[in-house]
C-alpha cells in the first residue's frame, strides 16, 4: 500500500513541536558562541541573503534586528553580485545567508563575494557541510532533521527559532521567552478548526494574505505555501501596502486572510480589517480573533509578540495542505518543483 | 459632455516624454547640489522608505546603489518605528524618503526619527513644501506636474529619472546617458502594438509579471497598475524567486508577462522563460523580444540597462489602462482608492 498524498507534509507539520524542543535543548551553545563572535565584531549593518521560504525567515530577522537591536538592515538581491558583478563595500557588515539546503549557487557566490568584501559572514542552514557553510566564517544549523516534502514547513519554523535565539543571545538574553513554544505548538497542531476553512475556500482561485510587522513574513510564507501546494493565486501584502493600491482588487469574490497577532503589530491591523470589511471583502482572521468578532477564524495561543510568527504559520501550513488535497493535488510533490532550486 | 473614462491616465502616460525633457532641463542643478552634500557626508549605508508605487522606485534605487555605488542598501519597514517604536542607530546612513505626495504619516514620522538618529535625510517628492520635505535636510522635487489619475504613471517615471540622475551625479557623471530618453519615450508612447495584448487578456483573472535586477521593479509596478485599474490578481516575482516555489501555480490558464531588457539582466531571464514555456505557460515578453521569438510581445527600444526601467513600464501602464477599459472600469478612479493614502 502506498502512502496517502500529503503524508510527508502532514508528518513534518506535526513534527514542529518536537523540532522546537530539540532546537531549544541543543542549539543554545552554538548560538551563544556565534552571538559572541558577532558582538566582538560589533557590526553596524546587517544584510541577509535568501530565496523562497528562507527569504521569509530573512524578513523576520530584518524586523527583529531593526526593532530589537536598532541596527539598519537590508535584504540582499543576490543578482546584484551574480548578474551585475557589483563589488560591495561591506566593512562593519554582518552578512547572514539563510538556506535550507545551503546549495543555491547565487547564494554561495554572493556570500563568497561578501566575505571577500569585508563582511562577517554567517550561514544558517539545515545542511551541515553544505557549499554556503564552507564559504561563511560562522555557521548555525537548524537541527530540523531531513525535510522530504517539497513545501518547507519544519525548516521554516526551525529557522525562525534559530534566528530569534541568535538575536536574543546578541542582546544578552538566554532565550527564556521561547521555553513554552513546544507546548504551545502542540496545541496549535492539534486544533483542527482551521481545516473547516479549507472547505470554504475550495473554489477560490485567488486569495490575499496580509499582516504587519513581525506577522508580515507569516503572510508572505502562507501565500507561498498556498501557491506551491494548491496552485492558488495567493498574494501577500503588508497591511499598509494593501491600502496603497491593491485594495482596489479586493471584492467579495476572493478571500482575504489577515494574520493578526496580539500586541501593537496586531492592533496596527485594525484599519486594514475595517477597510476590507467596508469593501464587502470576505475576511478570515488567524491569530487574535477578538479584533474582528464574527468572521471565520483560526485562533492561535498568545505568546511574546516576537515569537508569534513561530506559531501562527502552523494553521496556515495546515490550511495549504488541506486545500491542496481538496483540489486533488499532492502537496508533497508540487508540479514542476524540486526540493533544491538552483538559481544563478 | 463629460470626459471619457481613463482620459486622465491616458494624458499622464502620454506626458512622460515631456516630463523626462523637463527633468533633464531643470533638475540637474538641484541634483548636483544634493549629490555634493551626500558625497561630503560619505554615507556607508543607504536606507529607503516608501509605499506603493514609490516603493518600486525605491527598489530601483536599491539596485542602482548596490550595483553602481557598491553600497549596502535596505528598504525600510516604517512600522518598525511607527508601530514598534524602534530607535535605530543611523550614523553614516543616507535615508531617502520617496513619496509622490510627501504626506503619508508613517513616512513623515519615520523620517523624523531617522534624522534624530543620525541619518542624513533626503526627501524625493512631487510636492514642494510637503510634510516630509519639512522634516528632511535635503530635498529633490520631481517636476512631474500635478498628477490627477489615482494610478500613478508620470510621477513613477519622473522618480526613476530623478533617482538615476542623483546616483549618476554621486558617482561623478553628468547624466549624459539619459539625453535620449525623451525621444525614445515618444517612440514608446506612440507604439500601439501593446494594446493588442489587452484583448487577449480580457478574461484573465490572474497574471504573473516577472523580471530580474533593474527590471524587477518594473514587474512590481506593472502588477500594481493591473491590480489598481483592472482589479486583476496580478503577482510580481523576481525571475529567481519565481523558480523557488510560485512556478508551481503557473499553468496555461494564466498569462505570464516577462520584462526582459537587453544586457545581462535580460539574459539572466533566459532560464525563467524556458521554465515557463516548458510548463505550457502563456508567455508574453516586454522589452527584448529576441530572447523568446514567436511569443506575443511588446518591444521597447534599446537604452543603457540602468535606464531601461524608465521606458519598459510605459507599455505596461498602457496595457493596464486598456484592460481596465475593456472590463468596463474607469482607470482614473479605481474603486476604494484615493490619491493620497494615509498609513501609520
Amino acid at each position: 500500500m502506498s502512502d496517502p498524498a500529503g503524508h510527508l507534509m502532514a508528518a513534518e507539520i506535526a513534527e514542529q513541536p518536537s523540532v522546537f524542543a530539540r532546537v531549544l535543548a541543543e542549539s543554545r551553545g552554538d548560538v551563544g558562541e556565534v552571538a559572541d563572535r558577532i558582538r566582538d565584531a560589533d557590526p553596524r549593518f546587517v544584510l541577509i541573503a535568501a530565496r523562497g521560504t528562507s527569504d521569509h525567515a530573512a524578513l523576520y530577522l530584518k524586523y527583529l534586528v531593526e526593532i530589537t537591536l536598532g541596527l539598519p538592515c537590508g535584504l540582499v538581491s543576490p543578482s546584484t553580485t551574480t548578474t551585475y558583478g557589483a563589488t560591495p563595500q561591506l566593512r562593519d557588515v554582518l552578512w547572514v545567508a539563510v538556506s535550507q539546503s545551503g546549495g543555491s549557487p547565487d547564494l554561495v557566490e554572493s556570500t563568497r563575494v561578501a566575505r571577500r568584501s569585508g563582511a562577517l559572514t554567517l550561514a544558517v542552514t539545515n545542511a551541515p557541510g553544505s557549499p554556503v557553510d564552507e564559504v561563511a566564517q560562522l555557521r548555525l544549523h537548524l537541527r530540523a532533521g531531513r525535510e522530504r516534502a517539497v513545501a518547507a514547513t519544519k525548516t521554516y519554523t526551525a529557522t525562525l527559532l534559530t534566528l530569534w535565539l541568535l538575536v536574543d543571545a546578541w542582546r544578552g538574553g538566554a532565550g527564556e521567552a521561547a521555553e513554552d513554544l513546544p507546548r504551545l505548538a502542540e496545541h496549535v497542531v492539534a486544533d483542527d478548526r482551521v481545516l473547516e476553512l479549507a472547505d470554504r475556500f475550495r473554489f477560490a482561485h485567488r486569495m490575499v494574505v496580509t499582516g504587519r510587522g513581525y506577522s508580515y513574513p507569516t503572510a508572505r510564507e502562507a501565500a507561498l505555501k498556498l501557491m506551491e501546494t494548491s496552485y492558488l493565486g495567493a498574494q501577500a501584502f503588508s497591511g499598509a501596502d494593501l491600502l496603497h493600491g491593491p485594495l482596489a482588487m479586493v471584492d467579495p469574490g476572493q478571500p482575504v486572510v489577515a494574520v493578526v497577532p496580539r500586541g501593537v503589530g496586531g492592533d496596527a491591523m485594525a484599519p486594514v480589517l475595517a477597510s476590507v470589511l467596508e469593501r464587502g471583502g470576505d475576511l478570515t482572521v488567524v491569530g487574535n480573533t477578538a479584533l474582528a468578532p464574527g468572521v471565520p477564524s483560526a485562533p492561535v495561543p498568545e505568546t511574546e509578540p516576537e515569537l508569534a510568527p513561530l506559531l501562527e504559520i502552523i494553521p496556515l501550513q495546515r490550511l495549504a495542505r488541506a486545500m491542496a488535497l481538496a483540489r486533488g493535488h499532492d502537496p508533497d510533490a508540487p508540479r514542476g518543483l524540486s526540493k533544491v532550486t538552483q538559481t544563478r
